[in-house]
């Protein structure tokens, strides 16, 4: 069984310099879903309120996503409200409804607790450790947070990132659960916590990914349109999962690739509303990014 | 003749949270000439006051900086003083006292107006074609600027952008040169003024190099500490032209190197107050440094 992520499926509504989208398709769940199955077979679990509409689960199932551990429960789906300057770094949040993720209960279904690989999107810490517990031996475990849940729950994160091998933050994020400005002193202590390789997503400025002593940085993409960053994070994890789950192979040097394949869907993802570009890719323009992306750090050795 | 550049020589007072300095050697002329000094002969020229310490003329000499352009006229040299808080990204300028620079009116010594290489650190426009018109032919004409100048004199600084090759400047000086937000449309109108190549600093998120349709981004060099960001972007310069002055060789590829080496050169200027690494380095850990920007960047083909 391939990756197994757990997080939420949302209705979004966005406001950008550029447009609006209202109550479309979003959620942490759904943006590493739908990047990671370009690469390989991803298993869902999330929640939705009756609301939903069957066309956004028509989409998820063309993508190939398994959603047997997609609950339907009554109420109403989870809602964001957000909007972004022309500088498009961060979203300011305007309404948050978690609706029927307030309770949510992530159970993982029986053919998915053999999954090799799993993502812990960002949801509550115990929930992430709940979900652990429910799966047999992963090979590898990787997981998102918020500041959320690093003020209000430094504990139960801490207890959290004792049992998985990656963290993918942002680097406010990075620098709040370390408690520290500098970036690379921050590394270090979160590395301390448990995991073995810290990624931090620097948005427009790409990734540092920290394994052990070495550091590798990836480039942000430059894009002569940004329409939209939200899912941008969460389309990074997926990709970078989604190709470590398609070669099942851990190396440094893998590892660096799987950054990059991370950082094409995230620009692919950011080029369009909501999954507009990232819903209708192919297999060779994801390669035909990658390859510039190597044209666009390359120099040569002195 | 090699390498000229034309710029301020200060006396800075800088407050990091890691400590202070008070009327230290700086200005930008200061700062490239003793980065670019590691590759090729720099003649400087600048203009101090009868109060500027005889060491620091010392310091310059034992660089192998060539002084005959550096005048001292009657009065105080220029001062800045300024702070940085944690996040280390912008100065807070807290005095600006120009003395003597106030009426600079750069003259160009016979013996420099041969040089190949010419560097205009952030000064009036009019003064930078003034230089330009001093020099006979050079091989390769870049300047830097500042807003100052973008919003105060934006007719003067597009005429000197008509005449140089290359303009180096920061990301937030790109986008209100253009008046885009975007970086990479505002980079396709900065070059419709002018330069042929535009390079932009990031500061800790490193530079992009725009060539025509070709984009080079170099990382930052994540560092342990960072004590003093100032003089990070002429060192950068330095390190850039100094390195294009000893090769000779303008080809995108070469371009790229020196596009290192001068991150090299800035990496090193933040590690201390002033110019204490900057001006105690060898050859060697220049090299060695160059060769970690390499392992930090590089990945696999697909």
């Amino acid at each position: 069984m391939g990756l197994l992520v757990v997080g939420s499926v949302a209705l979004d509504s966005v406001k950008t310099p550029f447009g609006e989208a209202q109550e479309v398709l979003g959620g942490s769940a759904t943006y590493f879903s739908i990047s990671a199955s370009y690469f390989t077979e991803v298993s869902l679990v999330a929640v939705v309120g009756e609301d939903f509409p069957n066309a956004h689960i028509e989409l998820l199932k063309k993508r190939g996503i398994q959603l047997d551990g997609l609950e339907k429960q009554k109420g109403k789906t989870f809602r964001w409200v957000g909007e972004y300057g022309y500088q498009l770094n961060e979203a300011k949040t305007l309404e948050t409804h978690l609706n029927v993720f307030e309770k949510f209960n992530p159970q993982i279904p029986k053919a998915y607790q053999t999954a090799n690989l799993v993502f812990l999107a960002n949801i509550d810490p115990d929930l992430q450790r709940g979900v652990l517990h429910q799966v047999k031996s992963p090979q590898l475990v990787a997981c998102d947070t918020m500041n959320f849940w690093i003020d209000g729950k430094p504990d139960s994160l801490k207890k959290t990132l004792g049992e998985v091998s990656i963290l993918i933050i942002n680097d406010g994020e990075a620098r709040a659960l370390a408690q520290n400005p500098n970036l690379v002193q921050a590394a270090q202590t979160i590395l301390s916590y448990g995991p073995k390789i810290l990624i931090v997503k620097r948005g427009e400025y790409g990734a540092l990914m920290f394994n052990g002593e070495s550091i590798f940085s990836a480039p942000g993409f430059p894009l002569e349109q940004v329409y939209d960053p939200t899912g941008a994070g969460d389309s990074f994890a997926g990709g970078f999962m989604g190709y470590l789950a398609n070669t099942q192979n851990y190396s440094e040097s893998n590892m660096r690739q799987a950054v990059i394949f991370g950082s094409v869907m995230a620009s692919f993802c950011v080029e369009a509303f909501s999954l507009e570009r990232l819903n209708s890719l192919n297999y060779q323009e994801i390669v035909n990014r990658y390859r510039e992306f190597k044209r666009l750090t390359h120099f040569e050795e002195v």
